[in-house]
């Protein structure tokens, strides 16, 4: 669809900006780090749910299909021509008739399970159709969440029951080292990718012990995949969030802020002048709810406002409600009191966001923020020369 | 179109469901209260975004058009019929052409101001649509977030600059006590709702003595419009989330845990035992990442699993990820440590809930998790027997 290039000031408002030189630029130097270490990348489309972003990252090089986090993602990718597909969120007996339906149009798509007693009552489901279910296990390496500890007797009979089934084929093993995002030094990021694979290459090894083969060995997150540096015996890496990167890398140090490419354009207001409140139109529903740096040494409440060289305050948006949003002058106030972040340094707000100035702001999580958007605005060189669209819900 | 009953352990995983019945007794109570103060609701849709929703509003009676909060929600509730609309936030001159053409096409829209700066911008935009744009003026009656003190030259200044323009008509005056949501006691809600209604009557006093009279005068926020036992000179209330209720509205003491007619539903994916850990397929992007209940005596962290004859001990979710939920026994531990989190009285939590359960989480903040969804599942008696949609975005 044609699209008449538009200058950011022309846009409705909230609505949401790619940089698109910045998420070039962020996806090559993934691509190139992975290809370095002689491996490829499965991109988790989860961050953006777009078509024209993932063909981004497939130009770029070393990609082998792609992850998601729903199966309405894999409706969308596949019906965009990605037949290459892991649904990386444990399978259910409630959506086998829709990964069946996948499967049988010639997706080839995996599904991931970490739970024994599940088994049963997913070869149940697969039973009623006439295809046979990739599946691969999902291996806890660092506490965080979801999978099976590989040092278990539990991975191997689960291994054995998959193989064994009529209806399952065993694909391999899958492991996401979401405790990287508390890992704020490089030696903590690097410690954490050596242990996220080689936890996995210890459960890839105990298969082989016991006869069975991983044709897929899966790691990553956007810190471990930037820090780990050697992929022997790995497949593939899957990251998501490294496209845009957000104020949460930044804080981790996976990336700069200049790097962020995703941010949230809103409108102002009005002003509350007794209190050094800038208000707009973008609030929590269009930054999302997500507060990813209250826990880091910077705090941006709800979003940092667009390092700008007219003017060398730091502003963020302190606080929010559904469609309004408060900026005021950082200080080290808790954003959650924003009538009491106001710092002296607030006099020049007002001029620097007259009523109805536009304003961009960074996101705590470019996940979480572009999951309130069904498209995007392209941006290259201050004006928005492409609108991509997005799949959003379940 | 048709919809198939279905139960709900039968639905795709997540979804969002409504407790038809406790809708119906939410939104009865509100028209109650409100027809017996002799006054007019205009209903937030923001809450929903569902023209099913709000029909069950107008059915019951002391309807006077609708607030939105979105010119998305504009367009899609004057399709579906509604054609008098307040859009309850700040205009900016980027919105008047959108605004221009629905007043063009028959809606009876009205938008909000709080700043002086903004009218000289709007108006030079109006002047440039065949149509007359009617204007609300903001109250800040709380200093919770925008709108005009009551007591200001300012106010008198913006309205007569209204009143003499050739493009605008003016309305009247408008506010929202948002502060009513750190009112914990009755005598407090009480309180703000006597300052919510007299402040804005003050302004109202204040605007007739220089000549200028308010057409409509509009206050409201769901404990507020609860609390208020008195509306001489008001001519509506506005509320939104009294229709489905949350966790903060009953940790506010406006409704109990049962009155909570929304809900999340997901599907139990796996254990990890050592932990005392539920995992589920409704994570954050499920639920939002909004954490309204943090800062009251009982945290539910994303929320809370919906109480059942058939275990006593509280569950919540914990933590999230993006489409993990953990479900943990309550504990005083903080719910971002869920690995603290567990107690004694884990012990049940995988017999209550093993693997592919359905589990029903009731929300803490109802708006942000509905506007996750693009359509609901309305049940009656543990079946889904309707699906309504609604609409998101900008």
């Amino acid at each position: 669809m044609h699209f008449t290039p538009t200058n950011i000031e022309d846009l409705p408002t909230p609505c949401c900006l790619i940089d698109k030189a910045k998420m070039q630029r962020n996806i090559a130097r993934l691509s190139a780090h992975i290809g370095n270490l002689q491996c490829t990348l499965r991109p988790h489309v989860k961050t953006h749910k777009s078509i024209e972003v993932t063909q981004t990252i497939i130009d770029a090089g070393n990609v082998k299909g792609i992850t998601v986090s729903t199966l309405k993602e894999a409706d969308y990718f596949f019906k965009h021509g990605m037949d290459d597909i892991l649904y990386a969120v444990g399978i259910t007996p409630n959506k086998i008739a829709h990964v069946a339906q996948l499967i049988q149009q010639g997706c080839d798509l995996t599904v991931v399970i970490d739970n024994e007693d599940m088994l049963s009552l997913i070869f149940e489901k697969m039973a009623q159709h006439n295809c046979v279910f990739k599946v691969i296990i999902e291996l806890d390496t660092d506490g965080h969440r979801s999978g099976v500890n590989p040092h278990t007797d539990t991975l191997i009979s689960i291994a054995k029951h998959i193989s064994n089934s009529a209806h399952a084929k065993f694909e391999g093993v899958m492991t996401h080292a979401g405790e990287s995002y508390a890992c704020f030094t490089e030696k903590a990021k690097q410690d954490m990718a050596a242990q996220e694979r080689d936890l996995t290459l210890h459960a890839v090894k105990r298969l082989f012990e016991e006869g069975i083969h991983c044709n897929t060995v899966s790691i990553g997150s956007t810190p471990t995949a930037f820090a780990v540096d050697q992929l022997d015996g790995i497949t593939e890496v899957r990251a998501g969030v490294y496209v845009f990167f957000d104020l949460v890398m930044a804080g981790l140090g996976v990336c700069d802020v200049d790097d962020i490419a995703m941010s949230v354009l809103g409108t102002v207001i009005g002003h509350q002048k007794d209190k050094g409140w800038v208000i707009t139109d973008a609030g929590w529903m269009a930054m999302s709810r997500d507060r990813g740096t209250a826990d880091h040494v910077q705090d941006y409440g709800y979003g940092l406002v667009a390092p700008s060289s007219s003017h060398n305050t730091r502003y963020i948006m302190s606080d929010a409600n559904q469609e309004h949003g408060i900026i005021t002058a950082a200080s080290n106030a808790s954003p959650e009191t924003p009538s009491e972040s106001q710092s002296k340094s607030t006099d020049g707000i007002f001029t620097h966001f007259p009523a109805a100035k536009a304003v961009e702001i960074l996101p705590n999580h470019a996940c979480a923020t572009a999951a309130q958007y069904s498209h995007y605005y392209v941006v290259e060189n201050g004006v928005a020369v492409d609108k991509w669209h997005s799949v959003t819900g379940w």
